[in-house]
């Protein structure tokens, strides 16, 4: 082990500690900060992610890692490894560049938040296409640097190692299949009994109760974290500091209950990093796909589970002070609440049936957009005939078409196939973990998730960057990522309707 | 005004980012971060502390400050005299003494937060001599490169300017006249009627929105700023975002309302600095004595005035649903309790009248410390003999004697005169505003308190760091700093009972 490299950790961990300031800041901007306040706090975040660039593009740092030869132990060499990979993304750019593009991103979603409600695309279109424009060129720039094609290049951005080559055929696969199985799983639904849902109100004090109540059994260590209420629900924080939010409806409990299982499952990723490495950047999370895979296993494939769903209705009744027995409020009739589908226009309120036929139409049109084979100009109608294709809807209106995500407009291109590729690894992961350790199942029939984390905690939690994300799927369940047992879910759930499913 | 001047102005407007960071991670760690975080946070508070050093005291800033002309205006000239004044103070002592300073406070503190408990003296003495060892030797050391006598480099970090000669005669009136005043006190007050005080319980949410109105009424501006819980209340969070908290008693609404209006007299310092200047040394508020001025001024000077206690009646019935007319809840009783003087041992619960004793005792004890004529084993006795001169009383313990305050375990040496001359400028300020500006005693009488806050904003708060504490308070009230207006005052709220005091 070099003395460069032990510098090299150094340096890195005060970097880690920038980035735990950072989370923090962040999280009070969307939590505590008052309004007043919102303009300095931006300047203030702007700084010291200015810092941190200079911090880490520091010339020393070139010299360091030059001179730093791979360690002996997997860790840090993976961790060197990870080092570099930062440091060139970081110095990948023209300065020139990375000001322009913020600034172009920052201007575009500032239009977006007022244009969109009035699905004003006309206001949005000029800067969304400074917005791609931009970040073309820095695809381009960032993938001459790290041999790539553009498009990799942003994916690896957000899922380090993950390349359009892995995910074609597995996208291939659920557009072939999903339009059939949404038709068969409306066609069964539909010949059920109807629901009639428990109506509220339901007082936030009480959901807020019921949702710590639910972290905590799911393994949430509340020393080391916190709930909160924000707009828009996320887990962010420190190392050590993990904090989810959620917001409530009154009128309908489901919401933030299911937010607060689907935050806690990212929640417990991050509380699951090594200790060891937590200041290190082979310490991280490794990346989006993992991470959603985690919100997802949790969310989608145990906790609207048939036998969660028994567990979960008396306490759900309790929360609420429901008399025991009352119609509607039974584990079968949560369950059918749970595992309602239904195709809609907005992608963050789709059911997991549906779901992916969201990311599938903003795939194809981002590795379009990037490669210059669709203009801005033209992307409202073509999202609005990939949904038609793939959901049967026609799509009224670009606040609930092409509008509604955040994401282009922030520049986010390559982000939301990790969403779909997280679902895919969720469903991978569950089949798994259920078969190397047969006791899981029958925990969280008793709302007892500690087997189920344990095995995670192995196979996923504690690997950390130390392995790629496909590496760590490929290890942990057997086989690459791929649709199969995501679609063999689906089936079992919603068209053979398994009582274990 | 020269290009070095703009490059420091530049540097410096970082560090100020790096300070509303700091800030706002430090009101975190008191009010929302759960406990386990607490190591964690340790490490990346230090780690930013680190980096402000090694920014404020790298080679480029020594070379910009020799080459930076004083600029024409009179502000950039201040400016550049402060980011001097601030460099040199960062880089005046050896790394080696300031880390060995640092781990001696921390250890100090940490056997002071259990040994006080017990009045342990003996437990605590290694270690406080460790502190004290160390704080003279810094304070040599500063001296040197500022010119100044160990306890005035001590002073000058806390109050920019104020000397030990400015201290000296404005406590020679306290010591002189004090004892006798606070006698004839307690027997006017024995005189008059028992005072039976309102028994709650007062509800904390009732409390708090209650501490939320009078922010208001104060000039708090609710966009800019939050008020919550802490163990210890204070004053802190950023630039346009300041956070103040307090801690609530059920049976005794009192002391969180007071508690209240103190902080929000800080608070309305820290929003009333003035805009350009808030991302430089200048645009900082003036140092403690000005700072303890504003709470006091808010809190003791007009908030316990029988005008305002008047005005404030009805608004405390209201905020507890109380009656009108329920004997005891008028304005004539509420003041009695705001006003009641009572000798104890405790520095943070003393009256007004009682309070510049404990600092005459400590400022005295701090000199001969740093001075090298009190060793630490005679502090305690020498703490006692102190508080039985001016107060008359004998102190029973440790606890209640010389280790009650966390200041000298955390090597806070020069820090408690700025309390009592706090008190002694906030007099001075009230007879100046009053008297210039005829329509503030009305005003106040109406719970109107912008006519006092537009002449705290043109003679206080927007001076900054324009000018020293010193000539800050001649210029707003033509006359130094000294005790007369503080025992006028005194003499006519509690010997003369005036109603106007």
């Amino acid at each position: 082990m070099t003395k460069a490299y032990l510098s090299l950790e150094r340096h890195f961990a005060r970097l880690a500690s920038l980035d735990d300031a950072l989370g923090i800041l962040s999280w009070d901007k969307e939590v505590m900060m008052p309004p007043g306040a919102a303009e300095r706090r931006g300047e203030n975040l702007a700084m010291l992610e200015g810092m941190r660039h200079d911090m880490l593009t520091a010339p020393h740092m070139a010299d360091l890692l030059a001179e730093a030869t791979a360690p002996a132990d997997p860790w840090q060499s993976a961790n060197l490894a990870e080092m570099r990979r930062q440091h060139t993304r970081a110095t990948a750019l023209p300065t020139d560049l990375v000001e322009a593009r913020a600034q172009a991103t920052a201007r575009c979603e500032m239009i977006w938040r007022t244009a969109r409600d009035t699905s004003d695309f006309a206001s949005l279109r000029p800067a969304l296409e400074d917005v791609l424009r931009l970040t073309r060129e820095a695809a381009v720039a960032m993938g001459e640097v790290l041999g790539l094609s553009p498009y990799d290049a942003l994916l690896d951005s957000f899922d380090p190692g993950t390349r359009q080559t892995d995910i074609d055929p597995v996208f291939a696969t659920l557009r072939a299949d999903l339009p059939n199985l949404i038709g068969t799983v409306l066609e069964r639904q539909a010949s059920l009994p109807a629901i009639t849902p428990p109506h509220g109100p339901f007082p936030v004090a009480r959901q807020e109760v019921l949702g710590r109540q639910l972290m905590r059994q799911l393994g949430f260590d509340m020393t080391r974290g916190r709930l909160d209420v924000s707009t828009h629900p996320f887990c962010g924080g420190a190392t050590q500091d993990v904090r989810l939010t959620t917001r409530y409806d009154e009128n309908d409990f489901i919401p933030a209950m299911m937010g607060v299982l689907h935050e806690t499952g990212h929640a417990l990723y991050d509380m699951g990093l090594p200790k060891a490495w937590l200041s290190q950047p082979v310490g991280q999370a490794g990346g989006m796909t993992l991470h959603e895979s985690q919100s997802l296993l949790m969310e989608m494939q145990f906790c609207r589970s048939r036998a969660f769903a028994d567990w979960l209705a008396p306490h759900v009744q309790a929360a609420f002070g429901i008399t025991e027995g009352t119609p509607g409020w039974d584990g079968a009739a949560l369950h059918r609440q749970l595992i309602h589908v239904e195709p809609g226009f907005i992608r963050v309120d789709a059911d997991e049936v549906t779901y992916p036929a969201h990311i599938l139409v903003r795939y194809e049109l981002e590795k379009a957009l990037i490669a210059g084979d669709l203009s801005i100009a033209d992307l409202p109608s073509a999202f609005n005939d990939g949904i038609h294709s793939l959901l049967g809807l026609r799509v009224p209106d670009d606040r609930r078409g092409c509008m509604q995500d955040i994401h282009w407009p922030e520049g986010l291109f390559g982000y939301f196939p990790c969403y779909a590729l997280g679902a895919m690894a969720a469903a991978q992961f569950r089949v798994a973990a259920c078969t190397q350790v047969p006791g899981i199942t029958p925990a969280i029939a008793r709302g007892d998730f500690a087997p189920l984390l344990s095995w995670l905690r192995t196979n996923v939690h504690g690997r950390a960057r130390s392995a790629s994300m496909r590496q760590i799927v490929q290890d942990a369940t057997g086989t690459p990522l791929d649709a199969s047992a995501y679609l063999a879910h689906i089936h079992q759930r919603y068209v053979v309707g398994a009582a274990d499913a």
